[in-house]
């Protein structure tokens, strides 16, 4: 049973979207790559920090699913990451209302002893900063390290991100900001740009429309799961690459195959994470129910030519 | 062999693209249509009107590639219908910068006798009493009748359209097009709701993003064949839909199945299709580029689990 790390925001979120108002929530990205890896055979560890606000039924939770909780820091007098958002009725744009950064302003990520020799490292979307502090702390080269980011991080900064991307083996990105952080116009140039920055294999999501991997000389594509109703897209990129190193964690290494099942994985797991507000669905996941997605996917792609 | 009747414009276009320009050059959308079904073994006839200055050898290159011309009005006094138009960066938006209807104005289509009994019909997108007229010539219902439109269409001539949706079996629509059609808010509600104007098959396009079909029950969905650089998107749809066209003329009736395979043949046709200047890759196109194509994009969308 391989070990993953896993550094992310454990935080509070209010969401509205066209179909709703979440009021104030379980959110963040440990919480959201916790919940997926959470299906898989592995022992996981989320890094992180909460306020004293932080409701420890929200720890149980994330426990009862077999999540390590020892490395999420409790700061009793400060309060836990707040974000509120509203989303347009085009899914891709979205409103930050407010953000408050609370105990995450001075947050110093520490690995317990037992994750510092991790198998599988993956670095959610935060500071690059946080995300480097992580990897120093481990003591044995990891099978994979994950590294989710994004615009933010490329406009605040870049110096700090560019030494990050140069230390991983896998970038998870969305379309935009691929090109964006290449400076290409295409896809595919954006891949090759952004692979020549470090990374042995480039993921590019493209939300609704499914994503893209990028190896050396290999290619894969899958469409997303076809959801009839999004509620809330918040976490669904956090769960894409939670079950992508889910699966990763379960196999003996990594290699262009594995990715492939491994976005097949994080595609069905995030349709399920958009069909609900924050990490309800997620919670309630069961294994049968991604294997079941699996096959219909499989079935929704079938042709005989 | 079956034939197959196809109603679209032929005309000249010149083409504005961040690779480049055109020149005045072949387009149309029958002329696209037309020259995907060529790779196919069937009888295609293009009903179409074109003025004195069409060139002979535009004409030629449509009958060397086996398309029967005699339904192609010469109007010698008129002038052929011509757009020019400007991309975008972003592919998806244009610029109109000229539409000269020309002899388009006053188009009365006569399908050629021979052609009345058609088993397959591909009503370009072109104004609906157009392609009214051509279904009103018909003397035996064929096996499909295929309908391309879009917006400009639903703004102008709502009712037509509405009763030619009533008339076919598959409807082909970009994204955008479907949710204004059927003022739903997503892509499987539209669907659902376009399909009780008639189409027992709804084809929606998502350009670089592929495509879905639905069908009563049945879903299907293919990425776009990945394509390094586009130079011209220009009739992409159209050859989309031809070789869509194509496929089905070679099977022996209209079900999920062959719509699934033929989807399949107009992806890696309309990848060809928008990586030159108009018409060009699609003139000297081979049936086995499009099979080496078509074995690509099933190694791209493999996986294991």
């Amino acid at each position: 049973m391989k070990k993953t790390l896993i550094v992310g925001t454990v935080a509070y979120d209010e969401i509205e979207t066209s179909k709703g108002s979440s009021g104030k929530i379980l959110g963040g990205v440990g919480t959201y790559i916790g919940l997926a890896c959470s299906l898989f055979r592995l022992k996981a560890s989320v890094v992180s920090v909460v306020g004293g606000d932080f409701e420890t039924v929200h720890l149980e939770l994330l426990k009862n699913k077999g999540v390590d909780t020892r490395s999420i820091e409790v700061m009793s007098d400060g309060k836990t990451f707040y974000w509120k958002g509203k989303y347009h009725k085009d899914w891709n744009k979205r409103d930050t209302l407010a953000t408050e950064l609370n105990v995450l302003a001075d947050f110093e990520p520490k690995v317990s002893a037992d994750f510092t020799s991790s198998e599988i490292v993956v670095l959610g979307n935060l500071h690059p900063a946080i995300q480097g502090a992580v990897l120093d702390q481990l003591v044995k080269k990891p099978d994979a390290i994950m590294l989710d980011t994004m615009n933010f991080w490329m406009d605040s900064a870049i110096e700090e991100l560019l030494k990050i991307i140069k230390r991983v083996d896998i970038i998870v990105i969305n379309d935009e900001e691929a090109i964006q952080l290449s400076g290409k116009d295409s896809l595919f140039s954006a891949a090759e740009e952004i692979s020549k920055l470090g990374p042995k294999y480039v993921i590019i999501k493209k939300g609704e429309h499914g994503s893209m991997l990028f190896g050396d000389k290999e290619f894969f594509v899958s469409p997303a799961f076809p959801v009839k109703e999004v509620i809330d897209p918040t976490g669904a990129g956090d769960t894409f690459a939670g079950g992508l190193s889910g699966y990763l964690s379960e196999q003996k290494e990594l290699n262009f195959e594995n990715l492939k099942n491994g976005i097949i994985y994080g595609t069905v797991l995030a349709s399920f994470c958009v069909e609900s507000f924050g990490t309800s669905n997620m919670e309630k996941l069961k294994k049968e129910h991604v294997l079941d997605r699996i096959n219909q996917l499989k079935a929704f792609t079938k042709h005989s030519v």
